[in-house]
């Protein structure tokens, strides 16, 4: 049974699980809070993987205070033995006389084991306080542990026309520098960063988190990471000269079998790694079986995909885009310019996309809309 | 001297005011509280043209007690003799101490007569409070009075992706309930309706206040004006047999010499009114002496521009749109689908047409986007 109190202090927990947007992957964000008699004993989040999960950093510094303590956790604590033990066992071990769990792990294969520990031990335990809260905080490792897919945030900058560049090709930002600020912070959370390489052919995208565009305290430290660059390539067509092989991280690019040898050198030797994935039902890279590749492969919980019309259309046409960002400039770029999304075969109304507008909130001189595609309904 | 209450009794003489948002064209909305003692003892605002102005309402609340009191007034009270002789007297008469006045009378023949009337009897006038307020109340009166044209209020429905329509031309309401029934009370609170004639031929439009669709407790007595019905038709095609011409209200189709004079005879015959008007740059009708007319001779002072894309494109490229009211619908129509704006020549990205977005907000399933364009930069 919750308790009137207890909504306040997971929301603390979920708090502290958020300081770790940027810096977990691929682990998910997690938040703990030791409370006694009314007062924090210990409270700790997990800042990156291969240091202490969130329970251990509440229980060392709660210390002999943790025994009789309730704990909140955001996220079932684990049952498996890493590199500081399972967390229920360290719970156990403390004397911790109650748990409340936000959710429990999403991971079919071990959800309600560290639950189920702790029950053994003789402890009360709640779960399902602030669930939806909890899961917000990890859509990519829920997505990862229960679909074998990121999580597929697309991120586009649009004009109020819906238009993203000239008919020409021509662009630039149109948005401004909050709303570039927004786009590194989206970059910085994300596991891997996807694009189609018409984008990199067009505007040379590095596709990295720069530490000076973030507008975050910790912003050195967090671009320490840099996410994985993917880059959907079927004909292998990606420059040597790409600016993103130059930048530090990885950089993959998916194609399928067929390409030029010769091509392949040319790209590892400036820094590529090449993929080579089954051929979709359109020709190109198999969408799905990319995303699966990189969830199972390369632990990928947060995909942001910045591209074009047709990767974007295509993504979206596969039923793979989880969540939409759109930043509106406000500008027209007129009925010539370049669409949104490409989406051949849409020539009725029967047919169109339902969307959910989410939100939508002002960036500095831009907007951003938050929405997700609805099930389609054909 | 501005006192620290003035602006509070301001704001409720604006509230007063607002409500005559739908019935006062071609008259300005206007409110009037008398206070004294820190009491309010008469209050009223202009309800519909021909009827007594807000002062008038006020003081005969007041009666006596008008003597001594102070007026606010959203807009600088009238000089002249109209029906019920001029406001600055009757205020004088009245006995009233002193009058806040939000903005002046915006036509420049007459602005601050009124004003030095009371002066002149003695009364305090202090002027400008809330005044920003008091001129968005009457962007079109204000407009009208000092540029010679109708305040252009463009109102679109758009798909996320900023498409109006599929390319065959096949449409349907994108937007939900509530959006429409905004549509609505935008249509009450114009003078006029300006369309282009092929969205009369694609869709039949009847542009029309429904009392049913308003949404308001007085519907009945808002749907009893029409607004005036303007079709753009440079060729005189708007067909014979068009809803709109059988609707209460006036039709007014804007043509230009060369037109055949038997459709001309037939229009007039199925109820149209036919303006010819001179041929602008492009061979269509020249939009800025439109409005002109409108303005003048129609007495407009609130135009709700719902167009396709040729006509808004036109609209905003002459630079007569002076406001945005964009329906966002929660969906994608595709890159093929017709678009919000025929921008001709909008080439290269310095080229773009540049807006400040004012509002997002959601109405219903469906986002409302308030934007003005900016002044062109070229």
């Amino acid at each position: 049974m919750a308790k009137p109190t207890d909504a306040a202090w997971m929301a603390r927990a979920l708090q502290l699980a958020r300081r770790g947007r940027y810096t977990t992957h691929p682990n998910p964000r997690v938040g703990c809070v030791l409370v006694k008699n009314r007062r924090v004993v210990g409270e700790g989040w997990h800042v990156r993987a291969g240091e202490p999960h969130a329970e251990v950093h509440a229980l060392n510094m709660a210390q002999a205070a943790a025994r009789g303590a309730t704990a909140y956790v955001t996220l079932e604590p684990c049952s498996h033995h890493g590199r500081t033990g399972p967390c229920a066992v360290a719970l156990i071990e403390a004397g911790v006389k109650r748990v409340v769990v936000a959710m429990q792990d999403p991971n079919p294969e071990v959800a309600g084991r560290g639950i189920a520990m702790l029950r053994e031990a003789g402890i009360e335990v709640t779960v399902g306080l602030l669930e939806a809260e909890a899961q917000a905080l990890n859509p990519g490792f829920i997505s990862r542990m229960t679909r074998r897919r990121p999580f597929v945030r697309l991120k586009m900058a649009m004009s109020l026309d819906g238009r993203t560049a000239m008919q020409s090709g021509e662009s630039q930002w149109i948005t401004g520098p909050h709303a570039r600020a927004e786009v590194q912070r989206l970059r910085a959370s994300a596991s891997a960063i996807m694009t189609g390489v018409d984008s990199i052919i067009f505007d040379n995208s590095r596709l990295t988190v720069r530490a000076a565009q973030l507008g975050l305290d910790e912003a050195e430290v967090i671009a320490e990471r840099q996410p994985l660059r993917v880059v959907v390539d079927t004909q292998l067509r990606l420059p040597q000269a790409a600016a993103c092989l130059r930048e530090p991280g990885r950089t993959l690019v998916a194609t399928v079998s067929g390409y030029d040898p010769e091509r392949r050198a040319w790209l590892e030797a400036a820094g590529a790694e090449v993929l080579v994935l089954p051929t979709g039902d359109d020709g190109r890279v198999d969408l799905a079986a990319l995303l699966r590749y990189l969830s199972e492969q390369e632990l990928v919980n947060e995909l942001l995909l910045e591209t074009g019309a047709t990767l974007a259309g295509a993504m979206l046409d596969a039923g793979l885009v989880d969540e939409m960002q759109l930043f509106v400039a406000p500008t027209l770029l007129g009925g010539e310019a370049r669409p949104l999304f490409a989406l051949p075969g849409l020539t009725r109304m029967a047919q169109q996309r339902p969307l959910e507008i989410l939100d939508m909130r002002a960036v500095g001189r831009d907007w951003r809309i938050t929405a997700r595609p609805e099930r389609r309904q054909e």
